[in-house]
């Protein structure tokens, strides 16, 4: 019975809510490599204009739109500086290297977040040995990092950098409404100081499918050609996009509540006496250290007895992720399995 | 207004009919990227099943399943057999060099069809200055060739071939279905012939989205991960899935009627005097030729007074596609349209 | 012993003649790494003056510079427009997707040669399934086409249609000095037609080993890092570009033995029962066809019993090549061995 | 004038001695693409002996055997195990992401040298996210980390660690005959714990160009074609290699004269006022980084004055490298200069 499990493993597992199964069903559609399902136009000129950038792109997914900022930034024999846990670097299967023969350089961030002196640092000077730097990419809110957000001081930090360096600046916005409620930001500063930002919908926002690349007119349309050669020109993808519409409109301040159960799992998680450190808790992610004597897969495996599935971040780490599916109701179980562990 | 336009562009128009709608709102989901998405995995099955091949892959796109074959079967610096205007080579982008460094070996087939000795005369042999050959594909019913069926003969004489080699052979079939029901022929026949095959729901078989890649179990294994690199995992993608599900099991059959009307499309154009040549239909894509001072945008500037949308292929040719949404009705229009020119 | 045995299967089995090996170890020589080898430097200017383009980069072989030129002419995703028998899609493993991820449009030339029309046609024109078309590249002699030369004003033609599309145009002029002798043409004249050539040493000219990659001061500079990623940046290489300087001032005139010899012996072969049809001499290559009862194999063998080494290009074609070390003594050898058969 | 500049910038700056210039002048050569050429074949049986391995492969640059191997180890979506200041990462141009496509994990080891414990932990596990780990590479001395050796139980544990997980290991054996001299190993003790390795000549052994990459014989098959499509390929390579030949019996010991003069450059600059901190010397690279009010261009400003050059490794390291055109009386000189800043 979906009832009886909480699965804390990602905000990617939740199923549309009835109304936006409904706005889905609704939707205008029409066959979008011909450009003309008016759905995808409109979560694509929305998801833009909420960050006051000129275009969108919607794709399949986050990996996609990521990919595809990448290898329109970029070219091979270029290097691209990110964060060494960066999900474009340490979960996108190597594609950096694969799509665009792309070279890293890997910087070592604080819960993943770098400042604009290591940034500026990393960039290669000419020389014949080095490939080119050609992209900045950072990621907010930080997965690995456990969800933590950049003070908005230091993205500007940044990406006075990537301008002084001639440098575009990508942001993988997987979470970025998370960032936008926790600190309050409004999407169109941001669009101020990244060239790029791939927006998805199918984490905390709740939709099933995709994601939007945003950027100027004259990017987007070149990734057109991109997104065609990795196989992401879908058709009547106007039903997909519906849900992504919706979301926009709902779900985005209701992740407020997701920070706030987040915090108090935290808090449930510092009174467990298996739990050695909990990261701090800024948005819907809680990262949390086993002790040293406490494996993470035994752990995971009382979990489970309790109805309760979650994900392993290395041997003594777990993350749980709140979203949609976790209501008070569903926190207090988690809270009384916890207490009983 | 919708009634107004005809479109015979492609088979990629058509929206979901009432029914099929229904079926993919009421449709069970989970993340597939965790591969719990029950409709997704029911339609790999399926769709296999119906070639009686071991595994599936559902992809947003045909162009997402070829690509992922080619690049699953090949390496760079090897070499890939194809007709020189299949699909994969001609409107993937450049995909070949693109996703695999693959080389291509572009053969000129009898409107699309490759003959045995000519694939056999193709294979490499071993220099040191030479690509190696990985791959035969194959496209069924060939797009570019109007539509054009292979005699199942030859398809057996072509893998014949690569088995003697030690050849994959992949079958592009974005139209198999049209193929199958033209020819009488039951997809397990081809299972055996094909390694891989790539199938549509998204085209003749009315799905709005997605397409599978069929293979053995070990080989689709292996290809979640090209899948994931490209962008192509999506999350509750079931929705998409149970139209796919719905059209297997509703829209083969009915493909027989497109392919009378495409042969009453086809006398109808041999009556107007502005063709010069009609391709044998044998499917539902009907290509045709002008008069030479008859150009083709011109002809297409009438037909859309008409209220008709087609597709050129060249600066005197011209394609038209029967599929789920042009009817009996629909046909007579078009008909009544071509009389007046 | 070297004596007996006679190579007619390329034009680079030729050893340095004595002067040529006493300039190569006289030679000044720097760390070309750090671009301080004065010979190297004084090569790859010599040559570009002969052509009348800025400047010039010394390569250990003539598919890296044509690799690099292709590599730097085009992008991922772009198409090259070549011949489908030129040597750098038939002969280079596969590098132009290897290397570029480019496509390929393969034309058929007369004996290797494209016309202005053919390459015009074959331009693709914007649409997102399709590559951009990015290079145009001709191949003269054609080595596949016999050693044939294009005539002057083809390739004005060509290039006037390369311009007209704002399209680069590369020369793989693997044999260009022959071209030059056999036309009486200019190598300047060149230098106006084509953005880039590359010029090998290590064939007719006799030199042991190397190639230079002629363009402009800009193109060149960006061709570097490319040289160096491919692993062609060489320290002391002024022993081997020593070489060059002498082949380019002692061994030009002289290709035009090579060539009267190459006619002597199409002659021959004219007269010899086993073969079938002699193509066109027009440089130092001669293929021939044999009967259909004779296989290459067998002729080769029997050509070896006389101490005769040829290159079978196919299952009745044989390809003679004349060089440096085919003098008129080894020329009556070949011919009376040939009247034996 | 030659005779007063004195170039501590790299051991790749020698030219050869007369005696290594008379071996070269007098080798026996042939066309290598065609693996007739005995010195090249000599060579390379030499070069593989001497570490007890069953083939080598010579090519232009340390660059190309590295990118050789790293190519035919991997494949696109795999993952090379390698130092963050490793030279295959840092020194070539992006290759590891341009020719193969792959992803790095990128440690940080003591003064380049990893331990085997760090290179288990970054094995990937498997998981549909992850490239696979494919490769392994060392680099013995390493450049970056000044001329450091591996001890060799380290070796032999990463070797463990790589066998463990059916892993291929490789070693940047650019200046492995430095490590051997100063630890007094045995280079076939090496060859049982590398699967693969690459040898310069053109550093401290002092040949012009070249270097061999060395493996099993399938292995070394294998890459003839990979260094073909980079342009490798080289006809009369024998000159080249009759000078690596001569280098390997005459250059080898007199290794330890340039660890000895870079111990007496270490002490020098001990006592210098401007230099802040000199790292162990271990082979005959003498990295020093200079206090911080003195940048290290004015530093290498000041040299040159003295007729000495330098490379600058940051804004405030040198590295000196001692080599064959470094005798105790140009040491005198450079210890003089010293003196007097």
């Amino acid at each position: 019975m979906t009832h009886s499990v909480i699965d804390l493993r990602s905000d990617t597992v939740t199923r549309p809510t009835p109304a936006m199964l409904e706005a889905m069903f609704r939707a205008a559609v029409g066959d979008d490599v011909y450009e003309e399902d008016p759905t995808v136009r409109a979560l694509e000129q929305e998801t833009a204009a909420r960050f006051g950038l000129e275009a969108g792109l919607f794709c399949p997914s986050g990996t996609m739109t990521n990919q595809i900022a990448i290898k329109a930034h970029t070219e091979p024999m270029s290097e691209v500086i990110c964060e060494q846990t960066s999900h474009i670097y340490l979960w996108e299967v190597g594609g950096i290297a694969f799509h665009s023969g792309a070279s890293v350089a890997l910087l070592a961030g604080d819960r993943g977040r770098l400042t604009a002196p290591q940034v500026e640092a990393a960039i290669r000077p000419a020389n014949v040995h080095y490939p080119i730097t050609r992209l900045i990419s950072l990621e907010n809110t930080h997965n690995r990092g456990g969800g933590s957000c950049y003070a908005f001081s230091e993205l500007a930090a940044v990406a006075e950098v990537a301008r002084r360096h001639q440098l575009p600046l990508h942001l993988d916005g997987a979470r970025i409404f998370n960032a936008l409620v926790a600190t309050g930001q409004d999407g169109r500063e941001y669009g101020r100081l990244f060239d790029t930002i791939s927006v998805c919908l199918s984490k905390g926002l709740g939709a099933p499918v995709g994601s939007v690349l945003l950027g100027s007119r004259a990017f987007i349309e070149k990734t057109k050609r991109i997104r065609k050669v990795m196989g992401g020109g879908m058709r009547q993808a106007g039903y997909l996009a519906a849900a992504g519409l919706y979301a926009l409109e709902h779900h985005v301040a209701r992740l407020a509540d997701d920070h706030r159960r987040a915090r108090e799992l935290s808090t449930a998680l510092t009174a467990c006496p298996h739990v050695a450190e909990v990261l701090p808790v800024e948005t819907n992610l809680v990262i949390f250290r086993l002790h040293d004597q406490q494996p993470a897969a035994a752990f995971l495996a009382h979990l489970k007895q309790h109805g309760i599935r979650a994900t392993s971040f290395g041997p003594q780490l777990i993350r749980f992720v709140t979203h949609l599916d976790v209501d008070d109701t569903v926190l207090a179980r988690v809270e009384a399995a916890l207490a009983t562990l």
